[in-house]
């Protein structure tokens, strides 16, 4: 979804100066990685490697627990569902984590307007010709399949869109999805853009034995409750969580929307790591 | 090396306006992902964990090959160095891959002005206070000299600095390095800013059985040949190359700067991948 770009056009005349969206003469340094760099499809391709390895050591040996969080849980002392007999599944949010939005993101870029949630609609519907698989995705759920791994699509793409949006999941590579068995929408439940309550749908009948995703979100709801960007980005890196990723839980990069772009300058550089060039480095 | 955010500021007389750099109300989208988000810091942590699976398992069983190209080679039919019996080795760029350069990128992003040279050098010269470790590379290095792999940095700060650029990898946590041994730098042969001469002298003492970066320079200075921004991605891809990412090549993310912020419209969006909103989508 993309970045807005507002100029004032400052006329002469005592009116106050109208904000018009202009489109930028290249895309957002955000879309020229992701979409078009070769940096980011190596990492994606990197990522998705890292999650065939591990799948295949627990599908040899079947581990106690889901890499779902348990419903009643925090992320300082995580406990996860359990995986009794159940069979193995892997959990993957859709948009920017197996499927590119190329069309939209274009659209958005071009036009210069910030996120649409109109727009956004009519690409749930319509965009499926215009989307790609992230590179590695498509080869990754089928290899996941080929290991009797069941692939779940976890997204916060609309229940009313379920039938296009199964289209374009098909149209990028990434095979089949059934609505309520292997696609969970928003609108599923009551819980809106939550989707640990889908989470524990799937984890209740399957081992979860892989997640994905390019939002924090795409883990744990947790994530999402309202801490500081500083304390967001520390709980990632404390010992039970840090252990997940890469382990379980596979990222994958998105410079271009979500919520990850957040903070000022007080959250993202620490006030013990700022630094001022001396005057005659400012020449 | 920021990112320059110039306003056109319009007067009303006949003069032609002045640019003048603008700081922002916020940090960049990309310095809130790489220095904020827990998004990155997960990412990061999940390429160290496959990178220190990968070596473990190469330690275990001496591979045939470095993972360094062989001089005379192409990314279609790459060939590599051979690792004999020599020591091993893991080569890692600095700047975004294993140390953060945060107090560069506030200083770039509070006065608005894009990259500058002279400030950089000064950075190089006297940052050491303002630095981190990339999360995950602090604690990754050290597991490597515990397996017994020796860690060499190749990065293109400036030969000239190496005094500043040692204490700033202590500063953030990486450890030692002596320039020469376990440290180079641009200036250190006639090559400039290529890499490749420089791995290939890495290469005939050790067996390289990893390298990290976060621009594809960091791997073969063949990603850096003039080819298009779309030829460059697809390299990524092809499989010769695509099996290299996650396995001997590690990727981190890096949307601030570098070779993977460039392309028009035309080379970001393949052509027949754009969407148009519908016009009812529109209002």
């Amino acid at each position: 979804m993309g970045l807005a770009v507002f100029v004032m056009l400052a006329g002469c005349s005592a009116e106050r100066p109208a904000a018009v969206p202009v489109a930028p003469e290249v895309p957002p340094a955000g879309m020229q990685y992701l979409y078009g760099s070769g940096e980011a499809s190596a990492l994606s391709i990197q990522a998705y490697r890292a999650l065939l390895a591990n799948v295949a050591a627990k599908v040899k040996a079947r581990p106690v627990d889901s890499v779902v969080l348990a419903q009643e849980t925090s992320l300082d002392d995580p406990r996860f569902e359990p995986c009794g007999t159940k069979p193995f599944a892997a959990v993957f949010d859709v948009d920017e984590t197996v499927m590119l939005n190329i069309g939209y993101e274009y659209h958005a870029a071009r036009t210069g307007r910030g996120f649409d949630a109109a727009a956004w609609d009519a690409w749930e519907k319509t965009g499926e010709d215009a989307v790609a698989p992230v590179p590695g995705a498509d080869r990754m759920v089928r290899a996941l399949r080929e290991m009797g791994v069941t692939v779940v699509f976890n997204t916060n793409r609309a229940a009313a869109n379920a039938g296009p949006t199964i289209r374009a999941i098909k149209a990028a590579g990434l095979g089949d999805a059934v609505h309520g068995e292997t696609l969970f929408l928003s609108g599923d439940d009551a819980t809106g853009s939550r989707k640990d309550g889908r989470r524990a749908v799937i984890a209740a009948k399957y081992c979860v034995v892989a997640m994905g995703g390019d939002q924090l979100g795409d883990f744990s709801d947790l994530f999402n409750g309202g801490q500081s960007v500083t304390a967001r980005r520390a709980a990632t890196m404390q010992p039970a969580i840090a252990q997940m990723w890469g382990n379980g839980w596979f990222v994958l990069p998105n410079p271009v929307y979500g919520s990850g772009l957040k903070g000022g300058f007080d959250e993202v550089f620490p006030a013990d790591k700022r630094w001022t060039a001396p005057a005659n480095g400012e020449n």
